[in-house]
This record gives structure tokens, sequence and C-alpha cells, in this order.
């Protein structure tokens, strides 16, 4: 029997129940229905509507289900659509007919929205605990190869050489804004819409303010029909899941790309690696793959919320109950990724000597116009004219740094045999000292910044 | 033990395999592993590689497999990742060493495309039989009310009268396009990738060709490397989804706003609406809402699988494993939303009083611009005089039917005593007797159209 | 002539120009362009690069460039692939030589990185001013209808009394929430990356701090490998204006479904309506189903940009040409919608008599079952007794406020006469003063809140 | 003055207009909307509506409509909402009160559901031919280069030789699979509307079959309500275009990790990659990148018309009118992205010499388990020796083919001195025989089949 089945005389459909009924997923909110409920019978309290026996027999009936339900020793009942109706119908079981106090001046509209509030900001706390891991592997990682070189694409050519680290530490700060977006989302996520009822408010003197306290919301809800419909803090949160999960597919795409055979920058571990079944050689960098394959449940699931929101009009639909999957997945799924990300990251083997082997004269071709515009040369003037020694290099069929130097006068006779000392990968990288950039001193000031934004002092 | 592990020295990381193995959500595939593995048997015996005994030991081994699954007394083990993996496994124990020669130039990556397909023309086919029946609801229901006018809409605001049973029968034709385009999806799907091996093929005397027939399917897979990695199958099948979800969302939306107090037309059986926590009152058409929100994840799924397959290089590669989750789910709530679809059809209760009361004279003012045409004045013309006597009728608080013909000839000689004649939905409607038009002789000659669509004779 | 051309011995192929040029839609950068090279000119200056009359050369020769694209008279040119190269050509033009000075240190990758956050910073705060017009209108129209009652809906059935102003302000917490959320956008749009140069950074010596302060850029960018690539404010404006616009398609929804004349709560405007070319009597909603049906175009361009990353390796890939095209129509779609949008809301004509018309008894039974409650019944209990009072009230065809207090009595002899009091929708609106609720003296303090978080005072 | 304002008294709100009006975007109809015009004109005339020289002065006034569109010297004026709207306002302009007469019995709605079919019945014919080139040319250059072997990837691993004319061909049957499948779409296209009125039917006696025929659709659409809204064949075109999309996208990341110079297997041609203006060396594969890219806007043109039609009620409604812009992007975009595709394919060059420097005998290890499987060991307990193989090898830090005979010995005493002839990727790929492998007799079959399938004889 449901709880709002009083008035019908039909039983509901079984494919009908098999569609509405939400028990199957929404069984992990049990512990925050049971916290909200608690703090409801609180404000009942203190709202003269429950006496201290019925609020302690009340609250001690519902820890005693939030124990059965930690215990696993539950059990559902056939009308238990969801867990609020299972929560309710065990309490009833429990402590008799004073549990039906507990509904007064509630919905369930207004009761779901704030268990699914508390419940994003328990798991987004542990979301950036993972994601403090992962900077926190890179940092490492990147403090422990600050000498390695290796070229720095664009358009995944060659472009001029980085320092390892510096390309390490481009992750960090993606997930530092990660890390900075989610305080964004948490600060709209805690908002108390307990006392908006089914959606006119509450006409009994509860302490909207005291309640929002005492469940940890910074805030009440300043609107009861925007209350009980407001899945915006939902949207931002698969909206941050989407972006950080481009973050995590990059990365990604980087490192299969980097343990293929002809690169062979690096080697995940073989923990996170799997073989063949027919191919007994092969390390495939599964977990990787599965990293930048995960990035499509995550933009499914923020575009199905779009989609749910799309066109729904005022007040509570049902079609909302379709927040919950989801997001749900989503969060289980980035609790994995970012254990797997940060074990990636810190067990992985860098063959320095692939990536400095891969450094070639032609990248140092920027640092050779840079050395024509110090001699007076106009930039795109001195650009044009290294193009002329580049091709040259390639008739003859020699690197940069063995092409006579007659051969660059002949371009341009502001050459000289200093030019040599330019084509110099280590000179090129130390060169670029400005903030931010792939200098020694400038990655190791970057750290520095990178350490103190995690509340680290050196 | 994993199946790859041979070369292996360290175990695969915890997160990593909880984010690797799939077992959890591929073991309905089950049925489908054993079909495939007992054809394959036979063609490694028919080639030759395979003794009789051999073939006979492994195809029992197979059927018992499958019998504990069916009995749901197969027990996973640690190792098992995959179905894949689990049914091989458990083969092994039953079969003994010849077990092992079961995998003969077969890879898991034909093998799991070949189950997979297998499985989406199984599920297809259900899918076939749902659609039909909410096709067969429709067209009864249509045919009950055929005398049932009520206000067509555009913009959501009446425009012309229409017959309840031409609205109705609009969504046969969607759904007849949505089996039609089912057809095309599994005619892709039923192409054969055994024999592709990894990517390459397989070297011994496979008969393809025999393989495919035996496993039901069409054609045999042209190009293994395009075999092994191709999911468009799963693609079409979720834009496939997607469409048909539009047009549930439609019936939905239609459904929902009709049941409004406002509207009034119909009235969803109790069996598909809830009730309130707090409302008594309430009939709820939750099946509805639900069936309009469930668009979200199947654009969700649609999405995710698009992304998946961006950019993803030639050849298997591990992201293909987040092609099942989104599809399987995809299946399951479109059996449960057709089941509903059908329900809510078949037990809708039609308040024709509310849907006549509806109609107004204003709505019949294309009739009366058609009625000046036949006296030979230009639509356009015809269109702005009635425009004028429309404003003139709001002037006077009066209807188009109570508008003195002096109003009428005020505005247009033209006018005569039998433009009356003319306001009259019945006859508005009457008229549209073109092929597809809304007159009840058309709307009866396209239900014997839609029953011979679905292969009924009348 | 293009930039890069100087090594290349073959023309670009016809289709390739027509697929790799951005002029066509990068053009309304120009104005950023020139403000992000004279700021650039001014470093180069400070860095010793640029003699002073090189840099008023140059930053004149800019001014001369931006006046012709202000006043129309700027001419493209064949090889134009783009807004940056075209001003560098014409630079060049009207500078010569010394104009090629100007790209010393600096690359196009970093230049077009700052172009674009440049002017997302401006076309932001321009959103910014036309939510605050919304938001405004909002208010108004709320204080101008504070005694219109009207019923709240959930599942569109109808709930309870609510104030029409309430729910009018309803919308402005959603608008409100965006406004907010645009702040922290903005927060993390204002970075400069100039200076990062190709994506190694600038061996000059540039103070890429000043720069960015020149700019009005809040931060310098920490990593140049990120710097050149990171779209991630595009994502997030992008997430942002999907979710406004499921704010404006529920806006929409709401106000097309009271616009039916079933409902003929509101009517819209004819500024804002459009006819209908068939049926003259017709008022189309045009502006608020195109305000729905702009949600599609808002979701997809977010959908876009999150494919395009995916996956992407490090580095500026030429995929990130493809962020400009979809985020620029959303901003101009969100200025014309949001202009819509305010015109619509402070011109709608409000039906009273219609909306007051829609309350009825059964609305209140949640008032009849806290009546209850305050008797001592417990809530679900009292639920359960007035569900059977509404039943015997259908039955007897009655409304609650007809039903004799005899057939009250027989469900519970805790009714009484006072129960008539409570089946009044004044009443049941001014009960619910707490924080948030719909009574009108909460929803006067709302008013004032909302006007302060504008920046307002009474 | 547009064509429903007649019962209008204020003029529209000019952000409303800019809002409202589609001239900007759906002038390209324009041809398409006088073919149905003038189809239209002869259907009024059979029906007895229009008499010959009425007949013959509409349809000479839309043939001199059409001549000024063609010759670009229509000029629009300040009342043209639309296309539609233009050509009628200026065909009354050129032949006077009688054009009013051609919108007898037709409204907007089917108006604007036919041009918008016949449109796509022609765009999708010119799709159609240019994937046709994109075949050809995988065809022409698989068949110039049918003895380069290179590895096949797996997880982005070498697995196995398979001839590169075989990973080329694997896209002819995606391409395939593509051109089926627009077959279906266009088959669904081919639907008549034209005579549904606004959405129930028209008054007249129109011959909607001989109308059908004239516009060379298939056949006549079976419901009025439906016609008008149906917009299912869009969403099928942009699902189509979504999943073309995701094909391009794997060849431009093929053919971008393949021209890396770490790869080093093809080169595009000058005329489809760019050069950098900091980096004169460079040659960016921007083609394929902005192939690759260009997935985005596919995808969000799809999940844009899907999001629009979630939730939408019966009839026209405007949102309809956003089913546009996203498909005429998707049309321009796939024209010029097929002809750069087979440009590419066209001119790469291929570096058989490095394909075939990176085989590795190690890729060969299946070969050496289908070796022990002939004699007689179970595959995978033969898989598991020949891990232990690789084993050593690496151990001893040689090749397979390297390693001494006491060495497979040690391993298993079935290995004899014919295992090296095994080790040979030459035999390996030509041993691939069966239908789809690999085998040069294999792909030339293949070859065949491609080229009948394309209607071509060898």
């Amino acid at each position: 029997m449901t709880m709002w089945g009083g008035c019908f005389s039909a039983p509901t459909d079984k494919a009908m129940r098999r569609f509405n009924d939400s028990i199957a997923f929404d069984q992990r909110l049990f512990a925050v229905d049971v916290r909200g409920s608690i703090a409801w019978a609180s404000a009942l309290q203190r709202a003269g509507l429950l006496t201290t026996p019925e609020h302690d027999a009340i609250v001690a009936g519902l820890e005693k289900v939030a124990q059965e339900f930690a215990a696993g020793t539950f059990a559902t009942a056939a009308g238990d659509e969801d867990i609020h109706t299972a929560v309710e119908r065990r309490l009833g079981e429990l402590a008799g007919e004073v549990a039906g106090k507990l509904h007064t001046g509630r919905s369930r509209n207004d009761q779901v929205a704030t268990d699914m509030r508390l419940y994003m900001l328990e798991t987004t706390a542990s979301l950036e605990t993972a994601l403090l891991s992962v900077q926190s592997a890179v940092i490492d990682r990147a403090g422990q190869h600050l000498d390695v070189l290796m070229p720095g694409y664009t358009h995944m050519q060659p472009a001029q050489p980085v320092l390892f680290a510096h390309w390490l530490l481009s992750y960090f700060w993606k997930l530092q804004r990660d890390r900075e977006r989610l305080v964004d989302v948490r600060r709209r996520t805690s908002v108390c819409p307990l006392g908006a009822g089914a959606l006119a408010g509450t006409p009994f003197a509860i302490d909207r303010a005291a309640l929002a306290r005492e469940l940890g919301f910074a805030v009440v809800s300043p609107n009861s029909i925007d209350a009980v419909a407001d899945r915006d803090y939902l949207v931002e949160f698969l909206s941050w899941a989407a972006l950080l999960q481009t973050h995590l597919s990059a990365l990604a795409e980087d490192l299969v790309i980097w343990s293929t055979r002809e690169f062979g920058f690096v080697q995940l571990d073989e923990r996170y690696s799997t073989g063949s079944s027919l191919m007994p050689q092969k390390r495939n960098p599964d977990s990787m793959e599965l990293l930048r394959g995960k990035s499509g449940r995550m933009a499914g699931h923020l575009m199905a919320l779009l989609t749910v929101l799309k066109g729904l009009p005022s007040g509570y639909n049902k079609d909302l109950q379709e927040d919950k999957e989801g997001t749900f997945d989503a969060i289980d799924t980035l609790l994995v990724e970012l254990a797997v990300a940060e074990g990636v990251v810190r067990t992985l083997r860098v063959n320095a000597a692939a990536m400095e082997g891969a450094l070639d004269d032609a990248m140092l071709s920027t640092d050779i116009a840079d050395y024509l515009v110090l001699k007076g040369i106009p930039f795109r003037t001195a650009h044009g004219l290294v193009g002329q020694v580049v091709k040259r290099a390639e008739a003859l069929g020699v690197t940069l740094r063995a092409l006579p130097i007659a051969e660059y006068r002949a371009v341009h006779a502001a050459f000289g045999e200093d030019v040599y000392q330019v084509i110099d990968p280590r000179r090129s990288v130390s060169a670029r000292t400005a903030e931010g950039g792939t200098a020694p001193s400038a990655v190791r000031a970057q750290i520095e910044v990178a350490r103190s934004c995690m509340g680290l002092t050196s």
C-alpha cells in the first residue's frame, strides 16, 4: 500500500510500478533521509507540534531504521516505492502511530529535495578529496623529473622543447579549475528547501533558518515554488563532471599515444594495463582508454538532465525523478576514475631517453628567428628567413646544427657563428623564464604556487 | 587469474579492476555467448580443428554452462572480468583442457562483437512486438471514437476542428515510421563479425558464410578491421530509440495537458496515475510525466556513444566497452515504456463532452474564408475579410454564428445567409475528405491503411 | 599569401581554404584583437624590443585598422584566413616593415586565446545587464499583482493556492542563480594567456602581470601549455547558457500553457504574438515557443564543444577553432531572448478573474488535514481521513464547502463547524508565512530580498 | 505588413522581429518554394479553383520570382519574415490580385513542410555523390598499395601485421553503410505533406497523389496532423550526419597520428596542411584536425533537434522553426568535409618503408600460438606457452626470430626449427585468406565486392 493510495480504488499496473518505483536506485539516500527527518522532528518539537516524548520516540525509531540499513538487515516491503516510503513505513512499524506526526507540514517534494542536496554535499566533499589526491600525485611526479626535456607538440607535431614536468603540471591547473568550480557548485548546493512543503510553504511555525543550520546548509531557499523543483545544482554538478571528464580524457589521450611503441615516452604500470587473449606480448593501456571512453557517459548524463528540464512547467513534475540515476552514476564513475588516474600518474614509468631522443634541431627554428630579432630584424621577416634556412637544410639532408654557416649567411648576412649556440634545446627551454614558461626556474616557481593552491607549504 | 595475465607479474590494481570489469552489466549476454561458441565449435570441427568427440565435449559443456546461468546457479569467480571469461572458465572446469581448443582462431574482439549483435537481434525483435501492441491499441481506440470532435491545435491555440480519432492516429504513423526504421536497424545489425579475429582475420579454413547462416545472420562482415570495431548498428539503435522517444514524449505532453483540470479532455486510468502524499484529491499523470522525462536518458545514451566514438583510432580500443550499459538501459526502459504507453492508451477515459465543448465558431474562420473563395474571391483577400468579421464579432461580444448577416455584408457583399451553414464544426470536419484529412470517411480509410501496415485485414 | 606559407610550394586546396578559414565568423574579434596588439606593443617597448617611434607607429597603425573596421571600410584580401591575419596584413600596409616587429615573442596561439577571453569578458557583461533587466521586470510585475491568487500546480494538477506574484518571483531566483553563476564564469575567464607563446612561454623579458593589468585581466595564466589550449571558460559559458535556457524554456512553457484558451490566465501582448496565415482569429505565442525551442541550440552548442574537447591531446590542435561559432551564436541568441523575455513579462496581460476562478475547494484538502493535526491527529492519519472526505464529496457531487458537517463527522469526530473556515484559499495562502512561503507578508519580504540582491534599496 | 497581421493593432516588437524572422537562413529554399507553388497551382487548376489564364499568370509570375532570386536581383522588403512571405509578396507585385488565389486550401504549415522535404531530397542527392567520390578515392588508393604491410593496432599497440590497403578499405565499408543509410533517410523524406493544410487537411478536391508525383515524391502523407509537424526525417538526417562524422573523425585521428614524426607512416599533401606562424618547419595536418573537430557541431545539431522535439505537443508549434539552421549547417559542412576527405585520400603520401619498419616479431606471437595449435596443443595452452617464449626473448634482449631454438624447446617440446618460418609478417598476412581477412587475395576480392557495391564492374 503506497502512501497516497487512500483515494484510489484500482491497484497500480505492474509495468507502471516498475516504471514509477525508484527504490532500486534511491536506496543510497537512506542515511540523509534519516538525518533530514531527525532535523524535521526537532523543528516540529520547537514549533510545539511534537511533545518531547513524541520527538524522542520518532528519533529513536529513525536511528533504528538507519542502523538496520547500515547493517544490511533492512527488508523492503512490497509497497516501498522509494526510500522515503520505506523509511516511513518501517518507522511506523517501530514507533507506532506517532510516526505519522513526523510528516506534519512536510511534503515528499521538500523532503526529497532536501535529501538529495544533503547527499550531494557529502559526495562532492569526497570528490574534492579525490581531486586533491590526483593533484598531489601530479606535483610529486613533476618534482621528480625536473630535468627531463621532451618535445612540446602543437597539432601533434613537435613544436618546441619543454620540460616533461611542465607538461605534467599543465594538468594540475585543469584540475585546480575543477576544484575551484566544485567549490562554486557546492555553494549553490548548500541551500535548504525543507519547509517549502509541496510548493506553497508550510503553515506551521517552523524556524527554517535553525533547521538549515542544524542540517549544515548555508542558507534557506527563498521561494517555495522554486525550492521543490530546482535542479540547477545537479545540472551544475553534471556540467562540472563533464568538464572534468574532458581533462581526464586529454590526459588519457596523451598517455595512450605516448605509450605507443612508436612514441615510447611512457609505460603504464602493469597494475593499470591489461594483456590480450590472443597476443601475449601486448601491454594495453586499458585504464587510460576507459578514462577516455567514460567521457561518453558524462556528456550523456548532462545532456539527459538538460533534456528532462527543457520545457518543464513550474512546480514539481514527476519527470524530475529522472535526475538521480545519471547523477549517481557520475559520482560513482568519477570516484573510480580519479583513483585510477592518481595511481597511473604515481606509477607511470617515464622514458627520459626516448623523450629527449625525439627532440630535433628543427624545433629550435623559433629560437633562431628570435636570434635574428635580437639582431634587429623584424620578427615576420626573421620568420621568413628561417623558413628559407630550414628548406636549405632539408634540401641538403642535414640538421640545422650541421648546416654550414655559409648556408645561413647566404640567407641573411645577420647570421653569425653564434647561431649554433642557439640550436640547443636546453638553452631554448631555459630562456623561457617568464611566469608560466617552461624554464626550470619558472617550473619550480610554478610548483610552489601549485603547492600553495593546495594549502601546502614548502 | 584473467585470460591474459600470462605475461604479467603484478596484479591489477583494485580500483582498476572495478573500472575494467564488465561482468556486472554484460552477464545478460550469457545465452548469446554460448550460442556463438557452439556455432564456432561447429565451424572448427568443419575446418578439421576439432574432432567430433572434442566438439561434442565442448558443446555439452557449453550447454551445461547455459543451464547453470538460466537456473541462477552459476557462480562467478574472482577472475571473471566479463561474461565471456566466466563462460570460458566454467567450461574449462566442466570440460577440461579440451575447452582451450574452443578459442582457436577466435579473438575476444570478434567474439564480443558477435555476441552483442546476436543480443541486439533478439531484443529488437521484442521491441518490434511491443511497438505493434501500442499501434494496435491506437487503432482500436481510434475506431471506438470515430464520432468525437475536438479542437485541433497549432501553437496550442485552437485552430480547426478535427476528429479525436484523427489526432490519435497521428501517433500510429509516428510509430509506423519507428517500426520501419527498426527494420533498417536490424538489417544492418544482421552482419556476422565472427572470423575477423583480433583484427586481421582468421588463418584457419573457417567457412564464414556457413557460420553466419548457423547463427541467423544475413551476411558476413566484409573487412576484419572494420568488423571488430564497428559500433554503427548501436549508434543507429540509439538514434532510433531517441527518435521513438520524442514520439512518446509528445504523446505524454498531449495527455498531461489534456488531463489538466482546465482542459479535462481525458483522464488516465488509476492504474497509470498516482496520488499525492499531502493532497489526497490529486490524480497525477505520473506515467506520462515519466514517459516524457525518459527522453533525457535516451538522448543521453545516444550522445554518450557518439562521444565515445569521436576521434577513436582504427582497430579495437577499450573505450568501446562503453557501448553496453547505455544500450541495455535503453532497451529495458523502452520495453517498460511501450507497455505503459499501450496500457494508458487502452484504458484512457475520453471526455467527449469536454472536447466538443471546447469548439467555438472562431475555429471555423478558415471555412468562412473558403466560402468566400468559392464565391470567387482570392484566398488572401478572403483571409483579410474574415479577419474583419472576427474583429466585428469580438467588438460586439458575439460568436460568429450570432453575428447578424448585416455585419457580414458590411464587410463584403459576397456574404449571404448560407454563410451560417458553414459555421458548423461537423460540416468543417466532413469537408476534409482528401487523403490524410480529418473527414470521417478519410479517417476510416486511414484506419484501413494502418491495419494493412500491421499486416491485418479488415 | 598566408602568414605561414614560407616553406610551402603548393597552394592550399580550394575546399580546404573554405574549410580552414575562419574570417567569416571571427571578424567580430577585430576590436579585441587590436586592443590585445596595442597592449603587446607596450609590453615589447617596456622589454626594450620596440623603440618609442616603432611602438607609436604600430599603435597608430592599429588604431587606423580598428577605425576602418568600425566604419565598415575595411576590405579583406584573398589571403586573410582569419581576423588576426587580416589585421596584421593591413597593419603592414599602413605601417610598413616595422609592423613585423609586433609579432616578436607572440604566437597566433596566445594571441587568439587572449582575444577570445577579452571578447567574452565584454559580452558576458552585456548578458549580465540583460539578465538584470529581466529580473527587474519580474520584480515590478510581482509588486503590481500582490493580491492575485492562482492555483499552484504539481504534475500540472492544481495543488494549493498561491499568489501569482509568488509564482512570478520563482523565476527571479532562477535568474539570480544564473547571474551568480555568470560571475563565476567571468572570474575564470579573466585570465591572461598572452606571453604563453605557441606553448612554451616567451623568451623575452615580458612583464606578464603588467600586460594582464593593462588588458583588464585579473590574473596571468600559470602554465603556458595549458594557457594556449584551455577552453574551459567557454565550456563553462555554454553550460551556463544551457542552464539559463532551461529557465527560459520553463517560463515559456508556463506562459504558452497559461495563454491557451482553456487556461486563459494570461495573454501575451500583440507585440510578442503572431497571427496565422489561414486562421485570422489566432493569437499565437510565437515568442514563447521560440524561447522554448532555442533550448535546442543551446544544449547543442554545449554538446558540440564537449565533443570537440573529448580526447584531444595536449597543446594547441586545430580542432579548437570549432570553439567559436557556437559560442557566438549562443551570445547573440541569448541577448535577443532576454530582450524578448523582458518585454513579454513587462507587457503580459494578467487575467486575475480566470486565475481565481480556477481555485476550488479540493485544493484546500491539505489545509483540512492540517486542521486535524492541530486537533492532535497524526498527519498521516489525517491525510487518510481527508481522502475519505474528498471521496464522499465526489460521491455526493458537492464541493467540500457544501459538504454537510454530518458527512465530515461521519469520517472523524474531531471535525467541527470551524472546518468551513479553513476552506478558504485566501486564508490558506495567508497562513504560509514562513520564509519563502506564499503568504502576502512573506512575498513582500521576498521582494525586498530580491531588490537587495539587485543592489536596489526600497 | 506580414501575411497574418490583419487582426492586429500593434506592430511587432523589434527584438521579437529579429527573433521571429527566418528569411536570413531560409532564403536558400527559394527554388523549392517556387517549385512547390507551381505544382500547387496546377493542382488548384485541376480542382477547378483556378482558370487556365489564372494558372498561367501565377506560374509565369513564380518563374519570374525564381529568376530574380537566381540572378541575385531579388530585393527583400521590410515585411518579408521568411522566404515564403517574400515569394508571395513579390508574386503579388508581379501578378496582381490573382496571386492571392495561389494560397487557396494551402497553409504555411504544409507549404513549409513540403519545401523542406524537397530541399532535403536535392541536397541528400549531392551528399550521396560526394560520398561516392570518397569511396572511389579509397578503392583507387587501396589498389595502388596492395603490397604494403603495416602494423595493425588494437589499443594503439601493434597487434598483427595487415595490409595498408586492408586498413584503408575498412573506411570503404563505413562509408558504404553511410550510403545505405542515406537511401533509407531519403525514402522517408520522400513523403508529400502538401494538402494537409494547417493541420486538418484540405476541403478542396485536390488530387494529392498527382501532386506528389508532380513534385517527385514517392508517397503522400497519411495523416494531416502528423504531416505538418513531422520532423523525423530531419532527425534521421542529423543522426546520419553524426554517424558519418564519427567515421570521418576516426579517419582523421588515424591520419593525424600516422603523420606524427614518431609514426611517420603518411604525409598529408601541402594542399591539405598548413604551416605555423612561429615555427616554419611545421607541417600541420589542419584538414584532418578540422575533420575531427567538426564532430562537435554534428553531434550538437542532432542533440539540438532532439531537444527541440522533446515534449512538444501535437500540431505545429513555432519551436519547429529551429529545425533549419542546424540542418543547413550540417549539409554545408559535410559537403566541404567530403571534398577535403577525398582530396586528402587521393593525395596522401604513403611511407611504406616506415610502415614495414614498424613491424616486429612480437606481432607474430599469435601465429606462433597457431603453429602450436596445428601441432595439437589447445589454443589456450599454446597462448600461455607463447607468453613464456616472449618473456624469455625479452629477458635475453633478442627478437623472437633471434631466440635460439633451445629456448623455444625449453618452453615446450613441440617447437621445431620450422617455427622460424612462421615468424614472417608476409606469411602471417598471406595466411588470412578467409572472407574479410587481410591476405592479398582476400583484399583483392574485397576490392571487387566494393567496386560492385558502387555499381562499377572490373
